[in-house]
C-alpha cells in the first residue's frame, strides 16, 4: 500500500496552530462528544467533501460540497469506512430501505466522473441497496450505457415521474441521493416528492450556493466551539463580511465596496498583529448569489478599480457580494501547493485526499481538478500519530493533520446542516 | 503494512462452499439488507469475538465471545473502523455519555490482557469518553498502577458502589463496559443497576456459558437466512443436539450419551453422503453448563468408555450435556492450522484476525492462545476481491474469506442477541 502514503508532505506549522492542534489532540473525548450533542439536535448532511487550507498560522474550510464527487480518489483502504458510516445513515434515514437512485450530474462522458460513479454503486451495494442511476437532464430521453476502464459499465436511465414518487421501470427507491447540485434550481421532477428521501434536500443546492448563510453559521459555531475548548475561534475560521446592495457600475457602489474591502482588513491586521504574522494580508471579494462567477483578490480597497479592470465585468445591477479572508496554502508536496479534501459519511469523517497544484485564490474553488493536478490519498495511518494518542507531539511527529482537518471538516459540515435547516422550506420562516 | 499481509494462507474450498461463498457475494445487497432488518428488531451485543472453523466443505462459529479480549491483536489499521462503530453504538445508547467505566477480568499480570485494556482504551477515547478501569475482584482494594511497554499504564481501581450507581471517586459513569465473563455468576456489586448501561447485559456470562442455547438460536437463524438465500444452512451451521438428565457413572447413563451420539453421528453421515464427503464425522459432547469443563471427541457412541477413561472425569450426578459435529480446519499458514477470529462491534465486523497452532478438537475454545500460536491480523484489504464486487470470482482470487466470514460471524452474533433477549431476567419468562 506504499503508493498511497503521501510523499514529501511538507508543512510548517507555526506556534499558535500548533498549540491548537495539541489542544486539540488533547481534548478529543470532550471533542468527540461536543459532536455527539451537536447531532442529537441537528441532522448531519448524507455526505460532504469540505476543501481546506493552512496557512501554517490558520486553517479554515474553502468550500463544502454537499454533492460530492471525486469518491474514486479516496484510498480503497477507506471504502469500508464509507460503507459502515453510510450503514448508519440509511439505518436512521430509511431502514427498510431496499434501493437507491443516484442522480448523476451531467459530466457523463468524463472518465472520472463515472469513476466516481462506480465508486459510490460499489459502497451503497456493500451497504445492502440495490442501487440504479437516473438523468434529470431534460434531453436525456433514452437509456445509455458508459463504459468503464475496468470492462465494467454504468447504465443511466431518464428519470420517471409517477404521481408522488420518482423512479425507474420496475424500481421505486427509499432513496434519491443527489449527486448533482441543482445548480439551475430545482427541476419540476423533483418537487413535492414527500414520500422518497432526497439526500441531501433539494434547496441545499440554492443554500450552498449563498455562501455568506454558510460563512455565517460556521462562524458561530466556531464561536462556540473555540469557547466549549479555549482557543480562539480565528484560527480556524476566515474573517467574513457581506456588502449588499451594490452596483459595480456606479462610483458609489465602487466606493462601498472599496471601504467594505478596507474595514475587513483592518480586523485582519488586527488578528496579524496579534499573532506577530508579517504576511500580508488579502480579502476575496464573490457574489453571494453565484459563488462561481469570479473573484477578486485585493489586499487594500483602493486595488479595487484595477482588479475590475483586469477580470471579467461583474453582473449589471444592484448586487450582494462575499468578502472573505483570504488563506493561502503552505503545505506542499514535491514543492506543488497541496490542498487537504476531507470527505464525511453522515456524521464521520471517511477519508480524504491531498490536491496538488498551485492555489490561486483568484480562482474559483470546486472538487474538480484541472487535467496538471494530482492526487494523493489520506489515509488513516497506522501510526500512533495518525489516531491521536494523548501526551504525543504531533508536531515532532510525522506532518499528520488528519485529526484536526477531520474536526474542521465536520463544523464545517455541522455549519451546512445549520444553513440547511434555516433554509428548510418545511420549517416556518425565520 | 507488508507486516499484516496474511503469509501463505492455504485454503482448500470444495464445490458446495465454493457456490456457498459466490453466492453470498452476488447476494450482499439482499445480506445486508437481511440484516439491517433484523437490527430493527433485535439489539446487537456491544462487542463480541467469534471463532470460527472452515472444514472446506461448511464454516461454523465455534466460540462466541461477549466479552473479548485480544483487541490488541487487531491491525491498526481498522482502529478507525473500530471508533466509528462504537460511536455508532453508543450514540444509540447514551449519546450524552461522558465516562466509561471497564471492568477488567482477574488477568491484570499478563501483558497480552493489559495490551488489550489499552486497545479499548484508546478505542473508547476516540469514541469521545473518558475511560477508567475498575476491578470487581473481591480482594481488590487498592488502586495499582500496570506499565505497558510502550511506557503508558493502566491504572485499575477498586469498583465502588454508591446507592444505585457503581464508580469511581468523582467518576460517575453512564455506561460500564464488561471485559470479564463474571464465570463466577452476578457479583453483588453489579446486581441492579438500572440507572446505568451495563455492556453487556451482566446475564451474558450465563447465557453464553450454556452453549446449547446460543446453538439452537443459531439453528434457528440459520434456517431462515438459508431460505432466504436459497441454500442449505447445514454448510454454515454445525448440527447439534443435547443429552439430558445422564449421569456418566451409571451404565444407563453412559447408553443414553453413547445412543445420542450415534443418533448424531447418523445425521452428519447423510450430510456427508448427500456432498460426497469422505471425511470420517465426529461429534463433540460437552457440559451445557460448563463448556471449558472438558471435551470428548468421538467418532462412534462405542468410543465413549474409552475416551472418558484417558479424559478428566465428569462431575458426578444428573448431567446436562450438549453434542455438536465437529468441524475441522482446512485453513493453515506455514502448514500450521488457521482458525479465523471476527471481531464485532455494534452491528458492524470491524477486523479479525487468523490464529495458527493445531486445532485440537477436544480442547475447549477460548480467545487466549497458548504461547505457542501466532497471530496475523485480518486487513481489509485494498484490493477487488476484498470487499465483494459482483461478477468477481473469489475461488480464483487470492484467498479471502472475509466477507463469508463477516457474515458468519454477524449471524453467530444475532444468534447470541436472541440467547441474551431469551435469558433477560427482565424480560417475561418464556
Amino acid at each position: 500500500m506504499e503508493e498511497y502514503m503521501v510523499p514529501h508532505l511538507a508543512t510548517t506549522l507555526t506556534g499558535p496552530l500548533n498549540e491548537l492542534e495539541q489542544h486539540i489532540l488533547d481534548s478529543t473525548p470532550a471533542v468527540e462528544r461536543w459532536f455527539r450533542l451537536e447531532w442529537m439536535e441537528h441532522t448531519p448532511t448524507l455526505y460532504s467533501a469540505v476543501v481546506l487550507r493552512n496557512s501554517g498560522f490558520k486553517v479554515g474550510p474553502m468550500y463544502v460540497s454537499l454533492f460530492p464527487d471525486c469518491w474514486q480518489l479516496l484510498s480503497p483502504d477507506v471504502t469500508q469506512l464509507c460503507v459502515q458510516a453510510a450503514m448508519a445513515a440509511i439505518e436512521k434515514i430509511c431502514p427498510e430501505a431496499q434501493n437507491l437512485l443516484i442522480i448523476p450530474d451531467d459530466r457523463l462522458e468524463e472518465p472520472s466522473y463515472l469513476a466516481n460513479l462506480q465508486s459510490l454503486r460499489k459502497i451503497f451495494r456493500l451497504v445492502g441497496l440495490n442501487v440504479r442511476f437516473a438523468s434529470i437532464h431534460p434531453e436525456f430521453s433514452q437509456t445509455r450505457q458508459y463504459a468503464l476502464p475496468d470492462g465494467a459499465d454504468i447504465t443511466v436511465e431518464p428519470l420517471l415521474r409517477d404521481n408522488n414518487r420518482v423512479g425507474l421501470p420496475h424500481f421505486s427507491p427509499c432513496a434519491v441521493l443527489l449527486n448533482n447540485p441543482l445548480s439551475n434550481g430545482i427541476p419540476g421532477i423533483l418537487e413535492d416528492l414527500f414520500e422518497q428521501y432526497i439526500l441531501p434536500p433539494p434547496h441545499a443546492g440554492v443554500t450552498m450556493g449563498t455562501p455568506s448563510l454558510h460563512a455565517r453559521c460556521y462562524e458561530e459555531l466556531c464561536k462556540r466551539f473555540g469557547k466549549f475548548l479555549g482557543i480562539d475561534p480565528w484560527l480556524i475560521s476566515p474573517l467574513y463580511s457581506k456588502c449588499e446592495k451594490v452596483d459595480l457600475f456606479t462610483p458609489a457602489g465602487k466606493q462601498a465596496l472599496a471601504a467594505s474591502v478596507d474595514a475587513l482588513l483592518a480586523k485582519i491586521r488586527r488578528k496579524y498583529k496579534e499573532y506577530r504574522i508579517t504576511d500580508t494580508p488579502v480579502v476575496s471579494v464573490r457574489l453571494d448569489t453565484d459563488p462561481l462567477y469570479g473573484v477578486l483578490v485585493l489586499s487594500s480597497g483602493s486595488e479595487l478599480e484595477t482588479a475590475m479592470a483586469q477580470a471579467k465585468p461583474p453582473p449589471e445591477g444592484s448586487l450582494s457580494l462575499v468578502l472573505q479572508e483570504g488563506v493561502h496554502s503552505c503545505e506542499s508536496i514535491d514543492d506543488m501547493d497541496a490542498t487537504p479534501v476531507v470527505y464525511t459519511i453522515d456524521r464521520y469523517v471517511v477519508g480524504g485526499y491531498y490536491r496538488t497544484g498551485k492555489v490561486e485564490l483568484n480562482a474559483p474553488i470546486t472538487l474538480n481538478a484541472d487535467s496538471a493536478a494530482s492526487f494523493y490519498p489520506l489515509v488513516f495511518d497506522a501510526s500512533v500519530h495518525q489516531t491521536p494518542g494523548s501526551g504525543k507531539k504531533p508536531a515532532a511527529a510525522a506532518p499528520n493533520r488528519f485529526y484536526m482537518y477531520g474536526v474542521i471538516a465536520r463544523l464545517s459540515m455541522l455549519a451546512a446542516s445549520y444553513a440547511l435547516e434555516a433554509t428548510d422550506p418545511q420549517n416556518e420562516p425565520l
